[in-house]
């Protein structure tokens, strides 16, 4: 019987998320979730919101939510797709941009569902490797669609936006600029996405906003790309509690740029911390550093704070087994990290002093 | 530019849902939403989610939900996957079943999201007209994927259970037996999706649960197909407010019993004013009813009634256009809405005589 399911996703492996442990008292630092609460205003919505109101389909267009994204990046409403969570919108776009003998391409080491989206669409896919140290190196131009994390993931680097704005124009296909750190970068490419035809920007509300737990990702570019994912989206995608919440995060910028400048503060804090322990760090732009341990593997390091109950990302694939990617977490869990680090450095140490 | 757009999305119209008005007046009988709010259990639910919680990703397998699905119809929890909306979990059987050279099919009329979902999914689709009067005729078993409403919409009509059973046991691919309305009839088909391997019943929180706002269907069948949709699905697919509320409504099936009854009342009220003006109706099995006026044409009455801000479904297909779907509201709504039907009638009957 089980040829009752397709070839593509019999072959596949499923993309696999970080652990979500049910225990509260973890150290999570795997997923890059913000350590801190959402907007006292998302509260505030939250308690507005009227279960009555629930037996009602929410706006399939999502206008009044549209419109505040429209209004934050100065663009028409138009050109504002919103979805559940980002990851819906990359699964749309395979399905919008791209024929059954296309290809889609991506920088290598990155988000690693990208190649999961091109086994599940049934497509080839290209992975380009990123230059020495995880460095910009321009991509061929002809995929007909790209996905490009900027600031990149696992890796925390901002790519040259010159750099990124000639790859846009050149390239033959469109171009997704995955955005979802880009509150804690210096720059980012939105300009683009206004300017240009084939390139779209996605931005999520689950880092800087820090509402992970209620799935809202919106893209911004040209009308017609929005108008195709608009398209062949489930009619109802974003419901009703996401698309109040949403509303009240997006309003309140200045506590999203509050919090963000903590998270940048504690994300000095722990790459000091890291390189006074003789690790290489890597200069991130996100909410997370990605870093390679001297003295001990990325994955007994990962093995060993997984016992003291601290969950940072270890990536078994060649390419990145010899780094671990650590989210930036309150100053309390910073120190625990540190400290926890240090005294399995010096166990490593003595061992190996004893042997 | 157009070329970045893919040809099928491009030559495709998008699924059209019913209109959602923001005018709270209006007497909405158009989308088959509940009228009744949903159980005070989903409300308390509400309150107790802590905003600060939402910074963490949901449970990306939904466990708690899962448990309370498989125990309620008494299966395993590998036997349930569960979906932003029935719609998704439709669109991810497109992907998980189907092979680029395979049909999906369907009865004519349907469920109007089928024809566009084969679009998308850029593949042949079947429309299988039913029999004089809408009833069950045995399609043919060679499609790689069957989507059947039962009982069906717009129609109302529940089909033989045995027919079902031997169109499932006879069929190639899988069979998705969605049950969106099952709560509202007299029997339904679990047991298929518990016995054979190839069938799936899929079921929504947005009928009889009140929960449209909400974004919940579930699907029950065998674990190989379940694992498939599982593999494919978007990594976090299910928020966390929505598996919060949705674990509370399914937990108070006493309330949702209610409601069914009231609504069912309801339906047998509406039903017999319509027989009174000499519509036809037919026999429902949902929480609407499928009419054909007699003395005015379907679309007309469509229009009038809209400009008393009275809502309901038409569908101006050639096999669909005499007929109305009228979704069973509240008492004080049915009153309503025989009252404008009535007078609209007696108006034409004037009309008539004075030519």
């Amino acid at each position: 019987m089980t040829s009752l399911i397709r070839n593509c996703v019999k072959n596949m492996s499923a993309y696999v998320p970080g652990e979500q442990p049910a225990d509260v008292n973890v150290v999570k630092l795997n997923t890059n979730e913000n350590p801190y609460p959402p907007s006292p205003q998302v509260r505030r919505a939250l308690k507005m919101i009227k279960g009555d109101n629930l037996r009602r389909y929410p706006d399939p267009e999502c206008g009044k939510l549209r419109a505040v994204i429209a209004k934050l990046h100065k663009c028409a409403e138009t050109r504002v797709f919103t979805g559940n969570g980002s990851d819906e919108i990359l699964a749309l776009c395979t399905k919008a941009f791209v024929e059954d003998k296309q290809t889609i391409a991506f920088f290598d080491p990155s988000y690693s569902l990208y190649p999961v989206l091109a086994k599940i669409r049934n497509v080839k896919s290209r992975a380009i490797k990123l230059d020495k140290n995880f460095e910009w190196r321009m991509p061929p131009a002809d995929a007909a669609l790209f996905f490009m994390t900027n600031p990149n993931a696992p890796t925390g680097i901002l790519y040259p936006k010159n750099e990124v704005a000639k790859f846009c124009r050149k390239s033959r296909g469109v171009v997704v600029l995955d955005e979802a750190y880009v509150d804690f970068s210096r720059y980012n490419c939105l300009d683009l996405a206004l300017k240009l035809k084939n390139t779209l920007v996605l931005r999520t509300l689950s880092k800087s906003y820090s509402l992970a737990g209620l799935r809202l990702g919106y893209a911004i570019g040209a009308p017609e790309l929005i108008a195709a994912l608009y398209k062949i989206k489930d009619s109802y995608n974003v419901d009703r509690v996401a698309q109040e919440l949403a509303t009240a995060a997006l309003r309140d910028q200045a506590y999203m740029r509050r919090n963000v400048r903590r998270i940048m503060a504690g994300r000095r804090k722990l790459s000091e911390g890291l390189l006074k322990l003789n690790f290489a760090v890597f200069p991130s732009e996100t909410n997370f550093v990605w870093v390679k341990p001297q003295g001990i593997s990325a994955e007994q390091l990962y093995r060993l704070l997984c016992r003291q109950k601290i969950f940072v990302r270890y990536f078994s694939r060649e390419l990145t087994r010899d780094y671990l990617r650590i989210t930036v977490g309150t100053d309390e869990q910073i120190n625990k990290l540190i400290k926890a680090i240090a005294r399995i450095m010096k166990m490593k140490a003595m061992e190996m002093e004893n042997k």
